[in-house]
């Protein structure tokens, strides 16, 4: 019985890496259908996003189980807890990227991305979709310096958000109030899924090694990780 | 030790109680903040969220204590894995409240918002305001209607929200772009600290009644609670 436990437990990671290639593809579909006004794969990331849901329900059952059928020592436990905080980024993942998704619909037929802007997105959708992968990869291999150089790519998504808003607030930004709004908040939706990434891989990192990365605390993805987290000296 | 077991387990509601309160002042003070140009309030509350997210690791860890030594039966175990979620919720919520006082840091001295877009983002606060206060009522009494009635305040602030998007993208919009992003994010803020309120305060019904509120699984808000409630038939 205890051997079937401990694969239970790998099985809810192995769910967990999945549903991070889940989240992944949506991020990418979402980005293009928005780059080439393409409805179709809009409403399919749209449709998608409750399947993803449904998996993410799935594995919180499987964890609720684990608690309370098999008393998990700490380490286990600790390892439950960061999974249900995992679930919970992923189908915000999963809304986020369903976000960028509407607002292709929202301004179909027209293509909501003017083309001088085109790269700008098409780099932040990359940046995020590398993201959403790396955390699926440190799921899977559990590789500590993996995680850490997530934090640096999270690095590119800040530079590009940055640049993004010196574009938007320069006089001469030719595209008007919708096109600005709509940058703005795709900004934050990319934002906010390459955070949750980090938030992930934090976690991993502290179920392998007790600890919370140094960079941990003041940012916006810190805070969000600081949450994921039991506090190393609170067990 | 049973008794005191469950008075555990009354401090933890407690204390979710207390940081609702905590959020609901940064939540108005924010907005204070924003609309006044009121510098001096923006940085408080961005420093005393710090004191949030420590409150919300205290609660965490006593979380993980009580499901390491208690062997909580699955009564008690749902009621920890909510907490555990309304602690992330209300981290959360405070690094909204935070991000709106950015802004008026960032516009400072001059002030964020024109006059004539002062009573909007006004009321967006108050709203959101009343949602965390009636959050924070909802974990104290386990009222599922007090539950229930704050779907309808937040289906203000989705009507703040979309008076806010026709506003700005009026051809007669005469605030320009810096304006308006700054608006479409405020917006987005607050509308963000509105969904996690309703999902704190769905999650207290899913504890009291063992069912989800009918409007579960298609809104923003829904997946949001969606994520946050072990599936009905999970456990």
């Amino acid at each position: 019985m205890r051997d079937t436990y401990h694969e239970q437990l790998d099985d809810i990671l192995a769910e967990l890496e999945r549903m991070t290639r889940t989240v992944s593809t949506a991020v990418r579909r979402s980005t293009t259908a928005l780059l080439t006004a393409d409805i179709r794969q809009a409403e399919e990331v749209i449709a998608a996003d409750i399947q993803l849901d449904a998996a993410g329900e799935g594995v919180e059952e499987k964890v609720f189980e684990l608690m309370a059928r098999q008393a998990p020592v700490a380490n286990e436990l600790r390892m439950l807890v960061a999974a249900l905080r995992m679930v919970a980024d992923l189908e915000r993942m999963g809304d986020l990227a369903a976000h960028v998704s509407k607002i292709a619909r929202l301004r179909y037929p027209a293509p909501a991305i003017p083309d001088e802007l085109k790269s700008v997105i098409e780099e932040m959708g990359s940046v995020a979709g590398r993201m959403v992968d790396g955390a699926g990869d440190v799921i899977k291999t559990r590789d500590v310096e993996a995680a850490t150089k997530l934090e640096t790519v999270d690095d590119e998504m800040d530079k590009l958000r940055t640049n993004q808003f010196r574009l938007m607030m320069d006089d001469s930004w030719p595209h008007g109030v919708e096109v600005a709004v709509d940058i703005a908040l795709l900004g934050r939706y990319y934002e906010r899924i390459a955070d949750h990434a980090v938030s992930m891989a934090r976690r991993v990192v502290y179920l392998v090694t007790g600890e919370l990365p140094v960079a941990i605390g003041g940012t916006a993805a810190g805070s969000g990780a600081g949450a994921s987290t039991p506090s190393p000296n609170g067990n």
